[in-house]
């Protein structure tokens, strides 16, 4: 049994951990850390009742080490990197949500997170937790840059047409909604029920900072240098991304033959459904799958994909990239 | 054309008076305060870009009472209660919006919101803004205490079974459920969106402020000693108010006479609606209306009732009151 | 391995029967039938890509007979009588999620469905299939009547009170609170999105079909005549159903006392958690819990009860009663 | 008092356009038409209950003739062009809110609605409802083709840059996103609420009716040939349409010269309102105002506008009409 901790327990991203850890046969949860709650962890996640019995603990470096072989760290970003070094030196291995060690380069990272990076020699030779593309390379981490939820999505839906040289890297939009969760759980008047429910809006337009992670693994993926102009939207619900993309075409193709391309690059994966249909985000809500089709129209590419950005663009994705690290079956607990 | 200042202008229900009274031909927002905004109103409130173009000021009492004739106040209370004297000792009338002249004893006050009172003397003297019940004392006033919205709701219901006495004071089951919106708009926790959406929850079971002043007002109104067991729930929704209520019959009835009281008590009233059918919060939100139906199931009185509580049950009413004490239609800006 | 038929297969309940199979080890779902739709199950149901790989068939009772051990019967009710007798005579035992089996006395389900049983011998032998209740019968049984999804919730929420003699059997009120889902997914103009978002209704005031089925087995539990008044309403969400229960003591009672005999009640279920907070539906959403707490309010017993009407309402309760008759571990695919 | 007809008055456009009459000084809702329902108006519009007290009445055009003065259409296309003639005949005005005479070219007419025009001849003749666009025109005609909900929300936002040739006419990607009333009241599996809520869609990818519209409109307006990649998707809320819009900038040019265009080109309208910060569909929910800004990001104009689908989509801009063709001033029961 693996003794799994989780940073930052308040959250909704450890909540999803928690809960998916639940159906894991080999993982315990034995450690929960929050610096604001004591007690329960159920008092702050009344849906974990009779399901998870420990209480949140202040995260002490030393207890950590002690009680837990992997932690899943749901702190924001900065508080990110102020605590992995000290996991990693006690042979803690740890799948990181935040962004703290997605980026490759420390300068990108100050300039869209605001602050200097503390911990640069790790930039750029931490994996990105992309098992779709990054499977071979996460084995054996002891840690993993888990990806973001837009990122993701986009990702998985743009990767197999770069790929094949079947798109233009350089004119790509992505039109992204997601639903609120994605916001987090901390109280702010834009995140109200009352300002987000019957209510659809676009924000961050063009410094959204998932676009930085875009550009690097798809430009890493493609080897080519790929710019994108990402516009995010908020949907007025829980769950879910939607992200259409339109692409130019590298060269002469066919719906056909982009379906084929798509078909092919996702033959042997589990989590990614290549569908006919037209996507919805309901049809992925609480799994971890990602459901994307193409489209030719107008002479563009255009590419549907869907998530729920709390599984597979968060806590999913970061139970399979447990179960990667750990040597279990990469599908345990995500079915 | 009256001055009218909002006093308090941030929140939802001062949204609410000023878009109403946009409409209004004989008001003019002249003043619009705020402790923490500044700049133009519809930097807060983008729905009002264009149509309130009035920057919010610091609440200057001398200001004020300088360019306005009439307040809406729309404090949260105690704050209430600090501005409110100053105002009518600068003959500038007001409609409040919080709970602090409401009830008439202010030990009862104290006890509800654990502080004291320190304007005790209004108290039992101003009117209670509800004009179907007391239209003739609103008139002609300075200060009139605008009832909260879950109140509105239940006293509509069931005053005129109190009044002709069909049903036992002292028996009654509210059990009400509120959109979000009446919880305002300072960020919490238990009010974002991922919170309240697709969840259905009860709150202050047994201890809700509102229930004294239901009963304060029904025992007032009917000359009975009215004791209601009180239950809000939240739905997730923006607004509306619904009210299902089980009394027990005061004497032998029959459903065709509960209907034609309440048809009667309510014959020459505009804004309460007695149906038939069920009433739904859909049908009356945006609007001024309250629909109210009752029926008579295995013995109980069961009253439906539903409003818009940001309408009906907050800036509606208290737009109804401002011109009854301006002595203008009652129905202006309302239809 | 148990090869299990899904006889009805298009709507919501036969979907979330399917959902959950697929993390059960030894189920396999074999053949699902429908008379309107051919073709991959999955085309009705897109979240099923990938994990059932069925195509429906028409309902062929030699087919069904050969090819499954069990059936979830997911048929409107008058349907599934019709259907039933014949699988039972094949030796296929059965989960029947319509109402045909559930009342034990063909006149009042005649009256309350409008049209006359026709396999009234199986009335009052076939077992209620709520195992909090009726585990040990409901085990080796050929057909099990799964329970209503308010009923569900007002039973679990009502029994052991009834039980231990602390409420009156005569003078209960059950204001139930349901999400939409629950109305099926035949196309009507009262369920579209644009009637339902942002309103809150009550219907069926007074002659619910699910009160008699309370009514029934309440008094058979307890062995006392008892009477609810029943009140339904309509809540802007998927899933959920919310009980608020106002019962009158039948002697002096503190809310500890009854706090205790609940948790004494469900001291060893799995699937029902009695919680000291407030419940709401959010936390027991995709999952099969029943969240129940008791207050004492102003002399009434006040009990609140959420579960999700789609699992432990419908499909997880359905599963949980596979498991029993199949001699499975009850749990097995339900947490 | 202009005397008002509703044809086809059982929907939610012919509910929008009474409830927006309800206001109107000079206008009587006089006739309210429907195939399927008898008895008053509020059965199936009980938000108008006391408001509207007419009762439905079958499409007799002698009854209409004599009864009204100017009727609103709000059938199905097909059946409106059916209608439409004889109620011109008899000189009655017509405001016809289906897409029967948007299109100027019959053959484009039956290509994208799958049957023949029947009254050809006023096709290219009529003029095309968009009072900002063509308020002189509308002026005095007799029939008017309100324009399609995506459709004002797309030309309102691409015509000042059109006709300022500030932007390739050639390269246009519409991105739009709708709320569910704008599907209509018949009753689909597609719209019901438990298939809509949590759930974000695409749909009608490269064949939507409206592109073919959007597309003639503004290039009639702007004397180029216009192309659009026109993508709509379903947002899980009853009201709004936001339209991302992205173009290529047809010379050098920097985002305070495009906000210029666009301020200078709506100076004078009231209902279209230009913002500097980025819209929200709540803000412009139950009002005639578009909401539009504009955004030059990475070398790309991004056009982000916002409006009320049921409003200044449908029922709105359909009074502002009736006002222009009646002589009313135009924003008559619309503020």
């Amino acid at each position: 049994m693996v003794r799994v901790g989780v940073i930052g327990g308040t959250g909704y991203t450890a909540l999803e951990v928690m809960r998916l850890l639940q159906r894991h046969p080999h993982a315990e949860v034995t450690v929960v850390t929050s610096r604001s709650e004591t007690g329960p962890v159920s008092s702050s996640h009344p849906s974990l009742t009779g399901q998870i019995t420990v209480n949140f603990t202040n995260p002490d470096p030393d207890e950590i080490a002690e009680k837990t072989d992997v932690c899943f760290c749901c702190l924001p970003h900065k508080a990110s990197m102020d605590c992995i070094p000290s996991l990693l030196a006690s042979d803690v291995r740890v799948v990181d949500l935040s962004a703290d060690y997605r980026l490759s380069d420390p300068s990108v990272y100050e300039k869209w997170y605001g602050h200097v990076h503390t911990d640069p020699t790790r930039l750029g030779t931490t994996v990105y937790g992309l098992p779709e593309l990054y499977r071979d390379q996460i084995r054996g981490q002891n840690l993993v840059a888990n990806p973001g939820c837009y990122t993701s999505t986009s990702i998985l839906a743009l990767a197999p047409f770069l790929k094949a040289d079947l798109i233009d890297p350089q004119a790509i939009i992505i039109d992204a909604k997601s639903g609120v969760s994605g916001a987090g759980r901390s109280p702010k008047v834009a995140t109200l029920y009352a300002e987000c429910n019957e209510s659809f809006s676009a924000y961050s337009v063009g410094n959204h900072r998932h676009a930085p992670e875009i550009e690097q693994v798809l430009s890493n993926a493609s080897g080519k240098s790929v710019e994108v102009l990402f516009t995010p939207h908020l949907v007025p619900m829980d769950r879910g991304i939607f992200a259409t993309i339109y692409a130019t075409p590298a060269r002469d193709t066919t719906e056909s033959e982009l379906k084929e391309a798509l078909r092919a690059f996702y033959s042997n994966e589990k989590f990614v459904r290549v569908v006919d249909h037209l996507p919805r985000t309901k049809d992925v809500a609480y799994t971890n799958f990602c459901d994307v089709t193409v489209r030719l129209v107008r002479g563009r590419v255009m590419i549907l994909a869907v998530l729920d950005n709390m599984i597979k663009g968060a806590a999913g994705v970061a139970v399979q990239n447990f179960n990667l690290i750990s040597d279990f079956d990469e599908e345990t607990a995500l079915l």
